[in-house]
């Protein structure tokens, strides 16, 4: 079960009051659905992000990384359907001038007149539905005619497809491989919203899995498990977590199966990452658009195919909310309130904090040393304003898994107590081993095993 | 002096050869000045970017991060300038419906009379030059007239002035400080070109480092050094690196002293990054247009004041392309021209690659658990195709700097042979110590001098 303490507002405002995320443009009154990352919100997506490519392209032989640009050659969007496709139906209100969803118009509500559409009353003067596309259209380079229309990539996937012969070639890649990228994305919503699960400008983690076309069932499998597990991995609750197949009827007309990892956000269950064996899909459709041969020729046996692809498609925005979610905790001790988040420390921000007990004495002056010792290894801060409860507390606010306090005794004996955020248990450790010693807690439990 | 070896021909073929980057959307025919990174080339620009974090947000207490949205409020940009002053004076051809820089006429060229515009002979039928704004427009959200107009920022700057006075708040920051940010930006120039040097889609790594007004001097000069050394520090020739001070007719209005690093790029002498003192100008328009407070106040003295800013703005995509053509190199080995990438092995794509001599008696398998061995420390490869001269050849292309053999002996007394991409030396290396080896090779310069 869902733990009631959890609401999207303490999200959101832990978020906002300790600079990981905030509302985009604020001084000039916002700008709808759009939020910024702060420092921490920073670190924490990176290290998101990071953990991803590790899963890929560090702890595999089989996928490779692309980075395509956002404005591409207006005849993909063609090929995708996208121009033709990707489109919502909205009515306008005549009275407003704003425009809806016209099959959600229980959400729309009249900028003039707000009791108005709920219900569509009779005085609410709406235009017939039309499609809208959701794509960002601008207008690029040198020629004026309507050949420079560009449009602000949906998603990242179509740059995959586009170079798919490329990496045939310099990669020397042969199917099964992958091709993965992480990058912003654009859809003009009518209606995005809570936090950063949904923005109109938004960050995807893609990757285009190429198989030959009877192993797509297998692969498809494979992927569904092991982007589960990737959560699992990273400290999402398994009873926060589900997969769930697609029904028939919610299926693309491209897709024979998808699945979607869901997770247990405070306003329920939600996509957090959908799996779809796409088949041949995409590399038909571009193939046909571009009178260029895709497919794989297998220069041993002379079999030639266009792969079928498996395509895990995950959100960083969503899976950061995820993470935040699931870690946001709050405990008591010492009679008060404490908010802590339980973040894998791969995850965390900030991985250690040092802190002077006292700001004198020279417990300063040597914090500031073992700081240094640790910042090359990890992200570290250096804290010496306010009582140490106080400074723990902000810590445990930002998720720093180990504070090392410099105290008396390490003058003398070169010493150090670190305090884990979780247990609360301090162990004293020696500073010449500190860094090492942190830097195993850090990595121990992701690593692989040693050689015997 | 310029190596004559190295020409943005070979630098352009290498990288399309290897995989680090190519012409965006090729199938279709291109789309102009965008470019793809491959797998390499993400690998490498990733390394640039992440060594650009950890010189300012690893090394030092005074500096934060923010990533804010492409899209802002586009008050944003009537303030800070770009609406009415961010154009290019433009002339359109009459005949060929193309658009040139009135500046630039002798680049032009008109699509249909090829040999007409170099001088503008009497038949070229040009408008009269306007001026021509370089923001990239487009139309968001619900409402339909002029209001829902907005801009793909120009330059992630101003996003760190809109978020200024949340910094002074949750991060307890107070002047000097910097925020920091990587990402996209987008100028809708008419002649971008000498390959990822000037694109309409580019990544910048820009500070904006806050000061109190009377140390702006200090520090302008204090991040002119800083800069410059950071390229220093990661492999780049002194002898191909100038800090050049603009003089006073080429400062911006709101600039009282910029200086530009620039790198001896095969097409001569270019800015690699610019260091403004912006003054107060800044926040001092955010101000006048938000009717919100920016000023710094310290609660102990009651002292208020906007801070000065000194900027230094890098480009991701011009440091990695002074980082290729620097490591780029040709030399002899046994009778054939190699090509070798002498990048910093920081910066290096692939750290080691591990190749069994010969692929058979149990050489590929000791190999494999070597790879594993590395592989949470550091991007590896593995790689068993082909004779083992031309397996090093290709990864002295992409600049592996340690190659790691598993040969006959290795499967005898667990020991392997570690070849040095620049000097070739080899030298064999237990294997489990051989992590740690590599670890220390990658880190040691880097690192900060350890704690007596």
């Amino acid at each position: 079960m869902k733990d009631e303490a959890v609401t999207m507002e303490k999200i959101v405002a832990l978020c906002k009051r300790r600079g990981f995320i905030f509302p985009s443009s604020e001084i000039y009154g916002g700008i709808g659905s759009s939020y910024d990352y702060g420092h921490y919100g920073v670190l924490l997506k990176n290290n998101v992000k990071e953990r991803w490519w590790h899963a890929l392209l560090r702890e595999r032989d089989d996928v490779v990384a692309l980075d395509s640009a956002i404005i591409q050659h207006p005849r993909t969007w063609e090929a995708s359907g996208h121009i033709a496709g990707f489109t919502d139906p909205l009515v306008d209100c005549r009275t407003c001038k704003l425009r809806f969803r016209a099959d959600r118009l229980e959400d729309a509500a009249c900028g003039r007149k707000p009791s108005l559409h709920p219900g569509q009353g009779p005085d609410c003067d709406l235009t017939e539905s039309r499609n809208f596309n959701l794509m960002f259209k601008t207008t690029v380079g040198p020629v004026q005619d309507e050949g420079a229309t560009v449009y602000l990539r949906p998603e990242t996937a179509q740059g995959i497809f586009l170079n798919f012969r490329h990496y045939l070639q310099f990669a020397r890649k042969r199917p099964p491989f992958g091709i993965a990228q992480v990058g912003k994305s654009f859809r003009n919503e009518i209606t995005p919203g809570n936090f950063v699960f949904r923005m109109r400008e938004f960050e995807q983690m893609e990757m285009e899995f190429f198989v030959p076309p009877d192993q797509a069932g297998h692969w498809y499998e494979f992927w569904r498990q092991a982007r589960y597990d990737w959560y699992v991995r990273l400290g999402i609750r398994p009873d926060h977590l589900r997969l769930r197949a697609h029904e028939a009827s919610e299926l693309s007309h491209y897709s024979s199966a998808t699945s979607d990892v869901e997770y247990l956000y405070p306003i329920g269950w939600q996509e957090l990452e959908g799996i779809a064996n796409r088949g041949n899909f995409d590399l038909t459709q571009h193939t046909e658009h571009s009178h260029q041969n895709l497919e794989y020729v297998d220069s041993a046996s002379g079999e030639r195919y266009l792969p079928y692809v498996i395509e895990p498609a995950a959100g960083a925005d969503r899976a950061t909310l995820a993470f935040l979610c699931d870690a946001y905790d709050e405990d008591q001790i010492e009679g008060e309130t404490r908010t802590v988040l339980r973040l894998h420390p791969l995850l965390a921000p900030v991985k250690a904090a040092v802190l002077p007990l006292v700001k004198r004495d020279g417990q300063p002056e040597l914090a500031r040393e073992v700081t240094t010792l640790l910042r090359d290894r990890m992200q570290v801060e250096y804290d010496e304003g306010g009582a140490i409860g106080r400074r723990y507390r902000r810590q445990d606010e930002i998720g720093t898994p180990w504070s090392v306090t410099v105290d008396h005794q390490s003058l003398e004996d070169a010493t150090v107590t670190v305090r884990d955020r979780d247990s609360l248990a301090q162990s004293r450790v020696a500073i010449d081993t500190l860094a090492a010693e942190l830097e195993a807690r850090l990595y121990a439990p992701w690593r692989s095993p040693k050689l015997a």
